[in-house]
């Protein structure tokens, strides 16, 4: 199989550069390993990244070369992943294989490699376990620097400060500083517009910590809420915890969903509740599986899945709440603690 | 067409969400205009966001719906962005078309949209010059804070607050503080590695503005430096401005990297310029034309491409020089004009 995802690429040799394939043998042993093509910038780098795969410095395309190594090989066919592969980049490597081998040589393949990548080993845990702590200190040591009047992109700014201080690498995704009735956009990533004096601030933001992604979210309140806003806090946190308390090897996404889903339907929020429960996390933000409603496909130990539920009143508030949770031999295990009590600042 | 790649559908019509599918008629009208299909959360988004161009909420998959769209009003055929578009999106897309109508009906182009993003109209001009002069500020506000024992981290933290605060929505690439034997690293992203007493520190940064990035290098020394360490910066800074002269409408892209190589050759350090001059910049940090070895593409009037030459030792110091150029009718005019002469500190 040819392997170009950078993320993939990664996963399976350790190699973090930008420009990389990677052969991997059908069945691989001590004679045939897996094998990267980098390019020169990346000579040193590969040299210090990569453990037990062997590495060849391209002098044109590295995909061009790689097909090179497969054809001397008398190889006859190659799997790649269908949906990393664009139409225009498989026509490319087509051209590359001599006419008389061209037919069925390339054989899509679909999210192979992404379903290794959704149960993380004890290395990889104890990377995600780092980077969510760090993503709760953050959260903690923001918290007394949140006031009404600053700008949501301060606030961004701050938290991304520390985080880079910190050791992270970047930030895992855009982070969303919404206040006011900006609460009640899902994405409402940090803009121009002050807190307010009174209202909902939802937090959602995660950091880059050797390579894995972290993933929270906690919506804290400006001065005194309303009553109803109050039972909507406490609505979301309990279809969050019944989702949390859901997760289990063996159980569907669908279940895990249908847990937080079937809360908010109780509390008559159901219909404000617009996106799935969440996502796994690891490599990359968005990773398999989905927790979304009717998802058949179920959890296993040593996934680490978002479990996030929310409402949205546009024009009025919105509310989220997020953690990531290890999928253990005997449940779930909250990777980031930070509190999920009711905070009013 | 169909058009997904998000920096296409933001060109085309100003939409900035994660979800997005246009469809533009081979002959835009007043009767047959873009259509631009997202989901739910984008309701309000698109609204304020979209002019002339006809918006539906999509129930389903965006480009399902897009394609319903099209099979509708009887059009027999679709061009679609082969460079964007994975094989298996194609795949998924040629099931949601009846067998019958199924044949030749996605027909594969490239760099359709690209090509017309090579050519920055006057708002984008204006939009690029506003990115390039806050790298500009920036790098400026940072200097007096790079001092040895630093680490490189820091100091890009220091400076990506400074973005941040100053309105930037991220930084456009992950960035580099390279110092010491790490500059002789073209990718070297800020790491834990602390500046050095002496050295040279590559210093290779961008904002994203308004939806625009900048690009710029900046090469400074800490502690006085060697006569060899002298020659090389003088080398590069000759082959860069060499470059950048050499930028007018009709000259090829090759010949713009010849000019910087050259230089360099006559210096005999072409070995150690290990990567090309430059690139188109814009929407995406990497856009076309390629100013490389070779390339035959003719720069045209509207085009903001970087001039970017480097060497690198490896084992001892590296050394780039980079500026964001645009090409005027008469020749090309530098939008980040920050000093690149000689900086001890």
């Amino acid at each position: 199989m040819l392997v170009t995802h950078p993320p993939d690429v990664r996963y399976l040799t350790g190699f973090t550069g930008s420009n990389a394939a990677v052969i991997v043998p059908a069945r691989p042993s001590a004679k045939h390993r897996p094998i990267l093509f980098t390019d020169g910038r990346y000579t040193q780098q590969a040299k210090q990244q990569v453990r037990g795969t062997a590495v060849v410095i391209a002098q044109t395309s590295v995909v061009r070369e790689a097909c090179a190594w497969i054809l001397e090989r008398k190889i006859a066919t190659c799997a790649f992943d269908a949906e990393h592969t664009t139409v225009a980049a498989l026509d490319a490597m087509r051209r590359w294989i001599p006419s008389r081998h061209r037919r069925n040589f390339f054989r899509p393949v679909r999210s192979l490699i992404a379903e290794l990548r959704e149960i993380k080993d004890a290395g990889e845990i104890g990377k995600m376990r780092a980077a969510a702590r760090l993503g709760c200190e953050l959260f903690e040591g923001l918290l007394p620097r949140i006031e009404a009047g600053k700008k949501e992109v301060e606030i961004a700014a701050d938290l991304e400060f520390a985080a880079r201080m910190a050791g992270a690498e970047a930030m895992s995704f855009e982070t969303i500083v919404a206040g006011g009735i900006r609460s009640a956009m899902p994405h409402g990533v940090a803009s121009n517009q002050r807190l307010p004096r009174r209202g909902f601030v939802v937090l959602d933001f995660g950091v880059l910590l050797d390579g894995y992604c972290s993933d929270m979210t906690r919506t804290i309140h400006l001065s005194p809420a309303t009553r109803t806003e109050r039972q909507a806090y406490e609505a979301v946190l309990e279809a969050q915890q019944a989702a949390v308390a859901a997760v289990r090897p063996g159980v569907t996404c669908g279940d895990v969903d249908e847990a937080a889903r079937s809360v908010l339907r109780r509390a008559k929020l159901a219909d404000h509740f617009t996106h799935s429960t969440g996502h796994g996390v690891g490599l990359e933000i968005h990773e398999g599986p989905r927790i979304a409603a009717r998802q058949q496909q179920e959890l296993q130990s040593g996934m680490v899945i978002t479990i996030e539920p929310g409402v949205y009143l546009p024009g009025r508030f919105g509310i989220r709440i997020e953690d990531m949770v290890l999928v253990t031999p005997n449940g779930g295990e909250i990777l980031t603690p930070a509190t999920r009590a009711w905070i009013e600042l």
